[in-house]
């Protein structure tokens, strides 16, 4: 026989500290770990009290998993492919490129195959996830010069990290992976040439907006990338069935609601700094195309040396190719219409 | 002073009944009702219990509002569009011609002004409204006949109803109210031309491919759909405060689960569809336009006559306004490239 959780029918009080990857200044991403951390002490009665520490203040922002993992923290709020060093199928929990666009991924993790194999990976990391947030596609982006052709990006310092870093550099691009608050420093200075962080309204804060002039789109490592929550393997079993519960819909509600936000705050993000003088440009065709190519080659690479990202694989991009062709019926033939209507409309 | 809520400080034990305007057949609109049910349960420890009813079991179908406003069940699971006929500006609760799609209609809701409008419309109902579930974009509907040209909608005698229905008449469509249950046989005595109800998961289970033939895209007057769940004035003030979040937390958890429930099962049933004989068509442009044309004059007729609609639709088109130029920037440059390149892939 399996021993009950400790407090199983009961409604324990508990004081639980939750480490962010994120910083209070981004809102989106720091509000989100902040909203779910109320939808669980308004649900309790104020009797489950989370604290959310923002990356750095009790744990470095890219080590939230590791005190997860060691229980130094209940809970964190991060990113899975900030690991992607400790294991690539950790990428799948947040965006590869050329993947799954926001609803895509909802419904990978919570009504197909998504949930459990995550549950698996984060096993290891002794770790029970939860999807707490999406941002949608992200932008390119920011450029000192222009990216006319794949010759452009040789040799560019850019700020990015995992997968992205990966493909980027099998075509020249030289990947650097810097905390948020060193990258307008490094931009400034030249150090650096480019660099891509979230969409118009977190990068409108960072301020890159002022050292580098050509915004560019979309964003192929991350159609669409979620956050997570982690929780400690050891201390979610102890957790009352109700707490559970509370957790399960908070998180959905959270992740729901940070998509909500993006979405209202990008557009008006993306005018001003359109009035500001930043020239929008989407990545040339063959820029698109040798990205895709070399995206295939780090996935049969990493497939060749990695048995459980291989099949993670299969099953994440066969999951795209079974929705996309839908996607591309009802929803991109209505989005279009309308788009193109109220563009004939303006003039 | 204001009298505190009976129970505001307890955890009292409840037994609501909610009557919904689906049946149970529709795993899809019925089965989020239910997850949004045992969320609340779950997390209150199995003492606030909400018992789904299909429609017409306790309530018909469409009268779920009037059941709600009147205190006969203290809450109902329906879509505001039904109620057009009571008042036009309900239908902006669920979807209406060219509007918002999920994730627009989503950020309306809870990041901008839609909730705040949407409780000043259900105000008039005695009613506390929130959003439980989004279809995604709906399909255009089934057609005995192919519709080539503005024309062939003349003297259609198609299934629909609401703006929809006002819209299609102005171009000679003949719409007809009928609940899921008579549709079939109606096509099949050839009584009805023509039906819309959801998408392919649903309208395959409804049989419609069976006496209807070609299956038309996009469903321009539902580019979203939401349903929504209604709670009792009085009875919800009477809830204590962490009664009242776990409501919050679960609509929102249940309304984007639902969404991908639809965005998992629309793609293989519509596999399936396409391989048992559908003909799969996208409205003729010119249909599309004159829709769009037509549309336009209905909004005027109805805003002429009606004060608050003129000003709920003129923040919500003013929104989807704002809102789409971003969409088509990151996200649908960004779907269009992995969808163009699936395709080639394939070839």
């Amino acid at each position: 026989a399996v021993a009950a959780p400790v407090f199983a029918q009961d409604t324990p009080t508990l004081n639980w500290r939750l480490a962010s990857s994120f910083t209070r200044g981004l809102d989106t991403l720091w509000g989100t770990g902040e909203l779910f951390s109320r939808y669980v002490r308004e649900g309790t009665n104020g009797k489950f009290n989370i604290r959310n520490f923002p990356g750095g203040e009790i744990v470095p922002p890219l080590q939230v998993l590791d005190a997860v993992q060691k229980n130094t923290v209940e809970m964190g709020n991060s990113s899975g492919y900030y690991y992607h060093g400790k294991d690539p199928s950790l990428s799948f929990d947040t965006a590869v490129p050329f993947g799954l666009n926001v609803r895509q991924m909802n419904a990978w993790m919570w009504e197909a195959d998504g949930m459990k194999l995550m549950r698996e990976v984060y096993g290891d990391y002794n770790i029970i996830n939860f999807p707490l947030g999406n941002t949608g596609t992200q932008m390119g982006g920011w450029y000192r010069k222009e990216i006319k052709s794949v010759d452009d990006l040789k040799g560019l310092k850019m700020r990015t990290a995992g997968f992205a870093g990966e493909v980027l550099s099998l075509l020249g691009v030289v990947p650097q992976q810097l905390p948020a608050g060193d990258i307008y420093p490094a931009l400034e200075k030249g150090t650096l040439d480019a660099v891509e962080f979230v969409g118009p309204y977190d990068d409108e804060k960072l301020g890159f907006a002022k050292v580098a002039k050509f915004y560019y789109y979309p964003g192929w490592w991350e159609g669409g990338a979620q956050t997570s929550l982690y929780i400690n393997k050891g201390e979610w079993e102890k957790l009352p069935k109700s707490y559970q519960s509370i957790i399960e819909a908070a998180s959905r509600a959270a992740t729901v609601t940070m998509t909500a936000r993006y979405d209202n705050l990008n557009s008006t993000a993306l005018r001003r700094l359109l009035s500001q003088g930043t020239q929008l440009r989407p990545f040339p065709r063959a820029v698109m195309d040798a990205c895709w190519d070399a995206t295939q080659k780090v996935y049969e690479q990493t497939s060749a040396k990695n048995e459980r990202f291989k099949r993670i694989l299969a099953n994440y991009m066969g999951y795209r190719d079974e929705l996309v062709p839908w996607f591309r019926i009802a929803e991109a033939s209505y989005d279009q219409y309308v788009g193109a209507a109220l563009s004939r409309a303006k003039k």
